[in-house]
């Protein structure tokens, strides 16, 4: 407990996501003890009065609870699992809040260690982008047991709006994926609809305008349509995290003995976007795979 | 023009869409004559205060504006073009506007023909459902020239609320068609979702709940997302209908030398409902072709 009263926390993994919520957790008054492979963001939030911690061993050992916020599966097993990590510095009773989007099936193997140690565990993924990030209205999707769902839900409240406890542990993985479903198909069935108008001599603005107004009214229609029309594919979130978190869903969906052709389809367009040197823009730059063939070459 | 100063309007095609647009504008004080393949809605609205034309050519002869409100392309150039048709009866300076969703190529050739016997014509094609249509809060989709744009908005005015001019002759059905596209794989989107929260073990309800809270948030995740929890798939808007709506979007595509890989996907869903026998049933019901094998099965 810091003086206050309140937790500290322990925050791993001060990118794109983790850098502005961290800075909210700081704002609302609570202690925190910062890691990050990269030291530039830890140098920024020491200088806004935040511990720097050595290791996420050192990180876990001044903390009552560990959030990590990091780019795939792997980083966070290592984080947490691997020399130096989480799981060897972590207090008996302190909780592990797994905040990245990776495979619902390390997100429970990663809090089953963590209950082995005696500690408390939740994945809990998140959306909303470095927008919720910074303005605090992330949704956010939580796996684990209700009474440390409970305990860990004023911190919640300080990262996000949209708060859901969907099951047990790995359930937020499972929610997670299923949003970057709808997320990637919707911005490809998007990026041609915006196409088919252009490609037929209409303009997408107004169709985009006149879109918002029915069915077909979404959030990524609103904001990655508008992306589209601008041609601004300034991350955002990155292309290349949206294609491994397709490979989650596909996965997922296979061990689940389900076909989803449209999350496949979607991977498929992702895979063609990084491999073809857009890895590193925004994700509605699916748009720019879409190109009508003139008359004469058809 | 009816004694009240307002123009009289034809309304030809008295369905699940026709009919509540119809009454609307009779609440708004608009004198109608109305017109429909079977007679039980005609007798509905007769005794409402319509008075009712016994052909398309005898709606024409007594109305300023003509409104068809079909379900197919060719619905569309028997009832205008055919015999005993609007075109035989339309009078010098009226206007046709076919609020149908049909070819963007069928609507041009349609409006040629009505500005050859001196009449005008919209394509204003509507998004929103029997809900939308009843409660007047229609997307409405227009193609044509600017003055008899305005000179029919307050019509339009009162059957929705998102009204845009999108070009030109055909504009309106290719704004439709992008439309269809969006909505069609979004709802294979949502299905994917909730089939794959569930085969996973986890609560679609809850799924829905978090997810309308982020980037996945949808019109469709909403309202279509709630009837596949329901498993409520009485129509709203038919599978069928959808089939043909995405047909129009895969061969504007292809007339326009684009590649929609997500709406092709949609069709083949659609064509796959259909085809088992659920043409009758809602669009939301693709999401009945999703069922995960199981485990004995894997």
């Amino acid at each position: 407990m810091a003086p206050n009263g309140k937790p500290v926390i322990g925050f791993i993994g001060l990118g794109i996501m983790g850098k502005p919520m961290a800075r909210n957790l700081m704002k609302t008054g609570y202690s925190l003890v910062v890691h990050n492979r990269g030291r530039g963001p830890v140098d920024e939030l020491v200088k806004e009065g935040a511990r720097a911690g050595s290791s996420p061993k050192d990180v876990a050992q001044q903390s009552d609870v560990v959030i990590t916020m990091l780019p795939d599966s792997p980083d966070v097993e290592e984080v947490v699992l691997g020399k130096d990590g989480v799981l060897e510095g972590l207090r008996p009773g302190a909780t592990l809040v797994d905040m990245s989007t990776i495979k619902p099936a390390v997100a429970r193997r990663v809090a089953e260690a963590v209950v082995k140690k005696l500690g408390k565990a939740l994945d809990a993924p998140v959306s909303g982008g470095e927008k919720g990030a910074t303005e605090a209205t992330l949704s956010i999707m939580v796996g684990g047991p209700q009474d440390v769902f409970d305990a860990v839900l004023p911190i919640f409240q300080t990262l996000g709006k949209n708060i859901v406890l969907v099951g047990d542990s790995g359930a937020g993985q499972i929610a997670k994926a299923a949003n970057q479903l709808v997320v990637g198909v919707t911005i490809e069935a998007v990026a041609e609809a915006l196409a088919l108008a252009e490609a037929a001599g209409v303009d997408p603005a107004k169709v985009r305008a006149v879109l918002l107004g029915g069915f077909a009214q979404s959030k990524i229609l609103d904001m990655h349509g508008q992306r589209m029309l601008d041609g601004n594919f300034v991350p955002g979130f990155k292309a290349k995290l949206h294609q491994k978190d397709m490979r989650i869903v596909t996965e997922t969906a296979q061990e689940s003995g389900l076909d989803a052709p449209a999350g496949a389809l979607a991977l498929d367009r992702f895979t063609k976007l990084v491999d073809s040197g857009g890895g590193e823009k925004d994700h509605s730059a699916l748009r720019t795979l879409l190109k009508a063939k003139s008359a004469a070459t058809r």
